[in-house]
């Protein structure tokens, strides 16, 4: 770690829109961290992460992307990860090793099995190279969600008691509430959800929250 | 943690060829554990992993799950970090927080944006909802495989000298060597990443890999 005095500034390669994106805004948020926005539009020309120059600091060519000093990270789960282990205070994880792994199997279950399945470079291939509908695809979109969201609101209901609601919101609200905006910018409906509602609630009224909403951000349209 | 003296069996219901199994296979070989093999068959019964009895241990109805006495995760990287901190030694990540990251960065890159697209229960959705003929599968499984590999190559090319290739598998290996054996058994051409080939080629000569075969385990067909 090359870390010079009073540490540099954090810099944060995202898009209002991105979900992933939005996370880390969140994150860094709660740990009380600034960063330095820096936008790049996942469609205007042709899509910026494709970009030679963004493509030279994020070979995977998606956002978010953090720059700390020279440190560059892409995945929005590392990059929590990394804060974890470098600004440790406030924590986004509970202390006890098996609530840290229940916490991270329902981040990861929203992080891998739900959400890659409706981003943008996905519903570009099914509308684009495989010519399927609009309807087909609303449909393909509420499909991963409710699966997705069931299994974690299911997740929450075996962990009650144990992964407390009342507990300091972290690691999985971070991955939780952009994916219920998409949820909501998709209109799906989330009634048989109500500990995934609850939690929502709880956390639309926290700053570190709503200062990382989409609508806020310096590049939303 | 409820670890009884001399810590219980560790139980891993997976399945032969799912990917996600796979890497915990490896993990747990590379950290020397004994784990106990329970299959769950991802085809028949049209699918155990939605059967009451497995979504009763395992809510996200996937594999792996991970049982560690009355601890149960889900979520192949919630339980490689899991075991990194109950069972640290040897470790599966490097020391310095930037190493780390990195190799995260690639892991999730293959756990997020590649695997997902192409397991199971997507491709059953792409031909049995959307009527996606053979060809236009096989399209979209070496579409995802070859974008994130070549994000893979160019991650390691980036790291070069600070990811050195020379020292323990671990984290990373874990989850591109199974990607590797689905790449291979979609007829993927491999050769534009000589550095993932490389990588490949000393993992298959370890132990830890070859134990965790596919074809090795008790439920290949």
């Amino acid at each position: 770690m090359n870390q010079t005095v009073g540490s540099p500034t954090l810099k944060l390669y995202g898009y209002w829109r991105s979900s992933a994106a939005y996370r880390v805004r969140i994150a860094l948020n709660l740990k009380g961290m600034a960063f330095e926005n820096l936008p790049v539009h996942l469609v205007k020309d042709g899509g910026q992460q494709h970009s030679a120059d963004y493509k030279a600091l994020n070979p995977q060519g998606l956002v978010p992307l953090l720059v700390d000093g020279d440190v560059r990270i892409s995945q929005s789960l590392a990059i929590l990860e990394y804060l974890e282990e470098v600004f440790p205070l406030p924590s986004l994880l509970p202390d006890d090793p098996a609530d840290r792994a229940r916490v991270r199997s329902l981040a990861l279950h929203i992080a891998c099995d739900l959400h890659p399945l409706n981003n943008l470079r996905v519903l570009q291939y099914l509308s684009g190279t495989l010519g399927v509908d609009d309807a087909a695809k609303q449909q393909w979109i509420q499909h991963w969600i409710s699966t997705g969201l069931a299994g974690v609101e299911q997740g929450l209901a075996a962990f009650d008691g144990k992964l407390s609601l009342g507990r300091r919101p972290g690691y999985l609200e971070a991955c939780l509430i952009p994916q219920v905006y998409n949820a909501r910018r998709f209109a799906c409906d989330l009634n048989a959800y109500p500990r995934i509602l609850q939690m929502t609630e709880q956390c639309e009224s926290l700053e570190a929250f709503s200062k990382a909403a989409p609508e806020v951000q310096p590049d939303a349209q």
